[in-house]
C-alpha cells in the first residue's frame, strides 16, 4: 500500500478540490488540509487556435451544463470554434465578473504549446485564475509559473490529483449512490449522469453530480481524475468522491470511467465501482460504434454489462441494480432511434431514453419506484 | 489518457527495470530510453534495526529465493533479526564482491528514518549503490543524495515506476503465460510464481518470474510495483512486464496482486489481470484467515475466485484455464495441511498443494498435460 504524497511547490496550488467532503472517515488522517482551493467560477472560456468542436469538447460541456458559469470564450487566431459565448478579452472578462480563465481545449499529447503562453499570462494579470484539464502543469510554462507566484493567482490542473486519499474500506456510507457504467469509453457516462442530477433537482431531490474526470470537474467545480489517481488508491479515491451522505435520501451521481469489458481501463472501472457502491447504475451505449475505442474488440452486448457490473458491483453492495439504459442516438434519426429505444425497453424491462434528445424523466421514474 | 512522464532530477536513477522488454511494441513509443538501470546483484541486506522478522520480510525473500546474491548483512544495534548471513559492513562487503545494499526492511509508513542515514552514506563510499523498496525516495535523504552524485552511484526506488507506459492493448501475444491469483492479499501469490519458474526451469523450460512488487523486483531485478502505476496504465504496465516472447513455449510466471474480490485492489488485481492475458492461473488461499486484510469482509470460496478469473480473464484470453491451488498451509500440522489440500484436490479436481512445504511438481505436471 502505497501512501502517495505530493506536495505542491513554490506556494502554487495544483489542485482545486473543495472540502465539502473533508470530514469524511475514507480521507487519508495525512491528506493535506488545502487552503481554499475550490474552482471560482464564473468562466472565460479559453479555445486556444482550436480546429474543430472535438478538440474544444471541455469548454462545449461547461457551456452545456454550466451556461451560467460562462462569461465569455477567448480565441485565438486561427481558432475554428465558436461556442456562441461573447468573445472578450481577459480585462474585458475580469469587468464582468469573470474569476477563472479556463483552458477548454484538449489537442493530441495534452500539451501546453508555446503560443499560449501570452494569453494566459495576460489572463493572470487581468487578474484571473487559471484551470487547465491538460496533462502539462500550467505551473511547467515557466512565464506562468513566475506570472501566478508574482501576482499570487491560483493555478488548478484538474487532471493531477494531488490529494492523499486512503485505499478504500468498503465500509457502508449513507446515502445512496448512482453509477454511469458503459459498454465502452465515450458513450456518455458523464452527461447521463449530469442529465440525471438536473431531473432530479427539478424534483426537488437532494442529489449531486460527482465528477472523475477533467471536464466533469470543471463542470462541478469539484472531484478526482480517477485514471490520473496511484493504482493502490482507485476504489478510496471513489470513496472520497462520493462521502457519507448527511442524509438518507440524498442522490450521488456518479460518472463512471471506461468500462469493465475495456481491455486497457477496465481496472479503473472496477475500482471505481467498488469504492462508489451504488445502489443502482444506468448502461449507457452507442449503438453505431463495431469496436471498442483505441483497440480492435467488439463491444460488449448491454445484457454482458448489466451481469457483470451486478456480479462485481455486489462486493460493496448487495443491493445493487440496473435502473435504466441511456443511449447516445445522435448518429440516429428520430425514428431510429426511438426503434432503438423501445427493442432496449421490451429486452431488458428496464426505462431505456438519450438523455439529450429525449431527457432522462422515465429513468428517475424508475428510481422513485425502486428506492 | 494520461500521459505520466517524470524524468529523474540531479541525474540520479529511480528506477533500474532492465532493458529486455525493450523491444516489446507495448512499450510507449515516447518511453524515456533508460541508460542501463538494472539493479546489480550480489547484494549486502541492510536489515536496520528491524525489531522482527515481519518487518524484514523483504530481505527473508530475497534469501529464500536468490541466496547465491547475498554476500551478507548488516545490522544496526538493536537489530532483532538474523537471516543467518555473515554480519559485514559496507567495505567488507564490497571486497567480497557486493555490488549493491538493500533495504531489505519495511517499517510502518515506509519512511527511512534518520539514523538509517549514516549507513546508507557508508554504503556509497564503500563503493555500493542502494537498493529500496519503501515508499520514501532514498534521494530525499539530503545526505544519501549528496553523495550519491559526488561518488556517481545508483539510487534505486523500486517501489516507485518512473517508466513511460503505454495503456493496455489486449492484443495477443507470443508465449505462454501463467497469473498467480487469490482469494486475499498476501496468501502467496510472489512465492508461487517463484517456485514455478524453480520447478520449471528445473525441468528445462524456459521460464521467466516476472514481478509485480517491491520484493519480487528485488528478487529478479526487473519489474514493475503495479500498485503504484498510474490507474489508467495498470494493464499497459503489465503488458509490458509480459512482453511478446521470442518462442511460443517460454512461459511467464507473473506475480499477482490483492484479489478481484478485495474492495481496496481489484481495480488493480483486473487491470493486472487484463494486461497479463494469462492462458493459465493458481488460485492462492490462506485457510486460516477468516476477513481479507484491513477490511471486515470475509474471504472468497476459491470456487467464487476461479469463477470469477475465468468471467474476467476471457476478454483478453478465451482460452484462461485454473491449472491449480496453492494453499499455505505455515499455521496448520503436516495431517491437517494433507487433509486440507485433499478436500481442495477433490472438490475442484485440480492439483493443490502448498509450494514451500510440499513443491509445485503437481501443478507442472498438470500444465505439461494441459499445454
Amino acid at each position: 500500500m502505497l501512501n502517495l504524497h505530493i506536495l505542491s511547490e513554490n506556494g502554487i496550488c495544483h489542485n482545486f478540490f473543495d472540502l465539502r467532503a473533508c470530514g469524511s472517515p475514507t480521507l487519508a488522517k495525512t491528506a493535506p488540509r488545502a487552503k481554499d482551493m475550490q474552482l471560482k467560477p464564473p468562466f472565460l472560456l479559453f479555445l486556444g487556435d482550436a480546429s474543430d468542436q472535438l478538440a474544444a469538447k471541455t469548454a462545449a460541456g461547461i457551456v452545456d451544463w454550466r451556461r451560467e458559469w460562462c462569461t465569455g470564450q477567448l480565441r485565438l487566431p486561427g481558432c475554428k470554434v465558436d461556442l456562441g459565448l461573447d468573445d472578450l478579452d481577459p480585462v474585458q472578462a475580469r469587468a464582468k465578473g469573470a474569476s477563472t480563465m479556463v483552458i477548454g481545449v484538449a489537442n493530441a499529447g495534452g500539451v501546453i504549446p508555446p503560443q499560449w503562453a501570452a494569453s494566459l499570462v495576460t489572463a493572470l494579470e487581468a487578474g484571473l485564475d487559471l484551470a487547465s484539464g491538460l496533462h502539462d502543469r500550467l505551473e511547467d510554462v515557466p512565464a506562468v509559473a513566475q506570472a501566478a507566484t508574482r501576482l499570487g493567482r491560483q493555478l488548478h490542473n484538474v487532471r493531477i490529483p494531488e490529494q492523499t486519499f486512503a485505499t478504500g474500506k468498503g465500509t457502508e456510507r449513507r446515502g445512496q449512490r448512482l453509477l454511469t457504467v458503459g459498454t465502452d469509453c465515450s458513450v456518455g457516462k458523464k452527461y447521463t449522469a449530469l442529465a440525471l442530477e438536473r431531473a432530479m433537482r427539478a424534483r426537488g431531490w437532494n442529489a449531486d453530480f460527482r465528477a472523475t474526470g477533467q471536464t466533469g470537474i470543471l463542470i462541478s467545480g469539484r472531484g478526482v481524475a480517477v485514471d490520473a489517481v496511484v493504482a493502490d488508491f482507485i476504489s478510496g479515491a471513489a470513496e472520497w468522491i462520493s462521502p457519507d451522505a448527511e442524509t438518507e435520501d440524498h442522490w450521488d451521481l456518479v460518472e463512471g470511467q471506461g468500462s469493465l469489458f475495456h481491455p486497457s481501463f477496465a481496472g479503473v472501472t472496477l475500482g471505481l465501482l467498488h469504492g462508489t457502491q451504488p445502489d443502482a447504475f444506468v448502461v449507457c451505449h452507442e449503438p453505431t460504434r463495431k469496436t471498442m475505442r483505441g483497440v480492435s474488440m467488439r463491444l460488449p452486448t448491454i445484457g454482458q454489462v448489466i451481469e457483470q457490473t451486478i456480479a462485481c458491483g455486489r462486493l460493496t453492495n448487495p443491493r445493487i441494480k440496473c435502473v435504466g439504459i441511456s443511449v447516445n442516438t445522435a448518429k440516429l434519426g428520430e425514428n431510429e432511434a426511438q426503434d432503438c429505444l423501445a427493442k432496449m425497453r421490451s429486452e431488458y424491462a428496464l426505462p431505456a431514453t438519450d438523455p439529450i434528445r429525449f431527457g432522462v424523466d422515465d429513468i428517475v421514474q424508475h428510481i422513485d419506484k425502486e428506492f
